[in-house]
């Protein structure tokens, strides 16, 4: 709790409550405030004797050494970056719980058969860079290192993540690569996010997998003109044919039990008596099958053109006056299929958690498909992977309010532990 | 022609033809590119023998003495601001045909009866500083001058009006009123920027009055969550909350005959996965009549709370999952209600354009109403006026492409001086 507490010095967001600590976060990746938790992080991992490298996605590997160390090192892994208004346990809670985990092996002077590691993936969040998971994803060798590299921020939209990364100085010389940077297995441990382990009292969630998402980008594109002065039926306005897609999303999203959700949108040229004649927005669809996805896909490719053009995809055009027909280009900027997690560490989480929480464990742990993305995702494709999942308070996260419990930090984290232990032993 | 494109230097924007002249402008007010066009008027009308008084809105009158100074002026007005991406024609036009008028007289050694001037009105736009004709609203005592002052620009929203009109050096020591600098009539030459002259082929509109206007900021509160965590019904989306209050606001204005427009919409935080908490949008209303406008703002004052807090005022709420309720806060920042010019102002302009179009002149004129507003509707309150338009290509307008011909632009401009020499001589 004091290293979660104390790094959150760097980027710290809204107050919410009266105690220090009742603030949210604002550190997004490879600004000021994530160079001085990086500064932080590979200066108390190598105190605790690990060897830590950087790689070309500024992704920080902390290496302690194993009795054996002829085969690749158990890892731990999460983010230490944030949403622009973010909370305090989102990634930090993975990170410094495996810090946690470096410090009691060397506080026991335990050694453990192979070596075992903490990483700390950047951006994670997709939030500044809008991919997520893009440095995992780049080591696993689903994304090239070019097409991160030259992903620019979504605001201001100037600075690319190799400009961001030589700035402040996390740039590293090793390929950012499972083959270069092996790994014997990943386990994270994160917050919930969702409500479904508060609301069944549970205490742990033993993730299985993790759902399918895609993020796009839509470019809507009409024509600029006066407020006063452009009868309904001349114009073209960008903005209200926006509006009607947000909400024919949703109406996609309900009837196909998916979900839709818009958390960008920009337009042009932002001025009160000017219909917008540009629009661009995000749009994140998700659900536990690919295949669902993959229909909302085919169906927003076929009904957002319909609306641009005015035909009636949304019910007598809901008793708005037709107008001029609008373009729309719909780009598809992300893509993380369904993700299932091994056996093999599902059941060392599984068995840690039962030892853990003791007699009335099976009345305390629930196991569970991760709504939210995670580094795990790609990590799983190049090794043997899984997550533990702890309560957050409302299910609420991605606000400053988010908050896990002392005591639902420390479980989830000696989950972690024995995990990572028991893999090795394995 | 020369005066508008020469002074389109300042805040030249973005091209649309091939010709030099064929660019939009951005000319936001205040700016430095405002600045120096200020200067230039200033400059001008000096050497044209005119003495320049600067107010406390930065409203720049440039007086000619006539051949009795016992009364005020006849004034010529409009305004240099632009919109972001606005035209070359929109306020500029007036203001260089005034110009034109003084050179005119000057060049044909003609004396007036009484003093003739051109003012230089601030931020008629609102795009900058969002209160449209504040400071003919402030000459006319409808707005305070500390309102206005204190009034804070759109984007990024740090300066105020008297900041950057001390900034530019335009913020004068003469008050901002119709008692200081008291006016014997306005006149305004300005593109029509709606389709009415060009479709029916004429080539003057007699202004006869500005229709009714209304401007709204909507504040809808929701809470931060994350995409894909969060399920439809345990959310509080305010960007979809938003979509259906800008779709809810084009069927009332469908059903009501009257106009709704949203220009402004920003979101909080902006980032892809996670669900807006705060949206921020505009709303503009109009319609010809102040009861229809009065009508528009009392069903949204009663619908917009209800779809806010889930009621079903959208049909069925249009097949998109029920959510957590949300706060709207709705403010008027800005009204205008329907006005009429003055008759004798009417006839001058009337009678000048038959006399200036010759025998056809009948099949050339048009009456009409205004759907912008213009400082014309504030001077109207405290002097006679009128206005007259000439057509713009397409109707179109607050867009780069804005476009009036040059034979059009000297039709009205000789239409203005007339009409001004006319009501000197009544
Ligand atoms: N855990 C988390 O918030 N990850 C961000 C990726 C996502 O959008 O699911
Ligand atoms: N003429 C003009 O564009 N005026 C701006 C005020 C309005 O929004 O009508």
């Amino acid at each position: 709790m004091e290293d979660i507490h104390y790094t959150c010095q760097w980027g710290t967001g809204e107050r919410w409550g009266d105690a220090p600590s009742e603030t949210g976060m604002s550190r997004l990746a490879l600004s000021d405030a994530d160079k001085a938790a990086r500064d932080w992080f590979v200066s108390t991992t190598e105190a605790l004797g690990c060897k830590v490298t950087v790689d070309a996605m500024g992704n920080i590997f902390a290496v302690r050494p194993g009795l054996r160390n002829d085969k690749p090192p158990t890892f731990v892994g999460s983010h230490l970056d944030t949403q622009p208004t973010g909370g305090r346990y989102d990634g930090i809670l993975g990170v410094t719980a495996g810090v946690e985990m470096l410090r009691v092996l060397a506080d026991n002077w335990t050694e453990t058969e192979y070596p075992v590691g903490v990483v700390n993936w950047t951006n994670e969040e997709g939030a500044r860079f809008p991919k997520s998971m893009i440095s995992s994803g780049v080591w696993a060798g689903d994304i090239p290192v070019e097409t991160a590299h030259s992903l620019r921020e979504v605001h201001p939209g100037t600075a690319t993540m190799a400009d961001e990364l030589k700035r402040i100085g996390y740039l590293g010389a090793t390929p950012a690569s499972y083959e270069s940077l092996p790994m014997a297995a990943h386990f994270e441990l994160h917050i919930e996010q969702g409500p479904l382990l508060e609301m069944s009292n549970k205490k742990i969630g033993v993730v299985t997998g993790v759902q399918a998402y895609k993020w796009f980008t839509i470019n809507v594109k009409g024509r600029d003109t006066h407020t006063g002065t452009t009868d309904l039926k001349s114009r073209a306005d960008a903005l209200l044919t926006a509006s009607k897609m947000i909400l024919h999303s949703h109406r996609l999203a309900t009837a196909n039990n998916a979900l839709a959700s818009t958390g960008i949108l920009n337009l042009k040229p932002g001025s009160t008596n000017t219909v917008p004649g540009s629009v661009t927005f995000s749009l994140d669809i998700r659900s536990p099958s690919d295949a669902t996805v993959a229909k909302m896909k085919e169906l927003i490719l076929q009904d957002f053109p319909k609306i641009a053009s005015g035909e009636d995809v949304l019910d007598s055009n809901l008793g708005c006056t037709a107008s001029l027909p609008l373009k729309v280009e719909i780009i598809e900027d992300f893509n993380s299929p369904a993700t299932k997690f091994r056996a093999d560490c599902i059941t060392s989480v599984r068995q840690s958690a039962h030892h853990i929480l003791g007699p009335n464990s099976h009345n305390l742990i629930m196991e569970m498909t991760s709504g939210a993305g995670h580094d795990s995702v790609y990590a799983s494709k190049r090794c043997p992977t899984s997550m533990i999942f702890v309560p957050c308070r409302e299910g609420v996260s991605h606000n400053p309010r988010e908050f896990c419990k002392e005591e639902d930090c420390a479980l989830g984290t000696q989950v972690l532990l024995q995990s990572v232990v028991r893999f090795d032993r394995m």
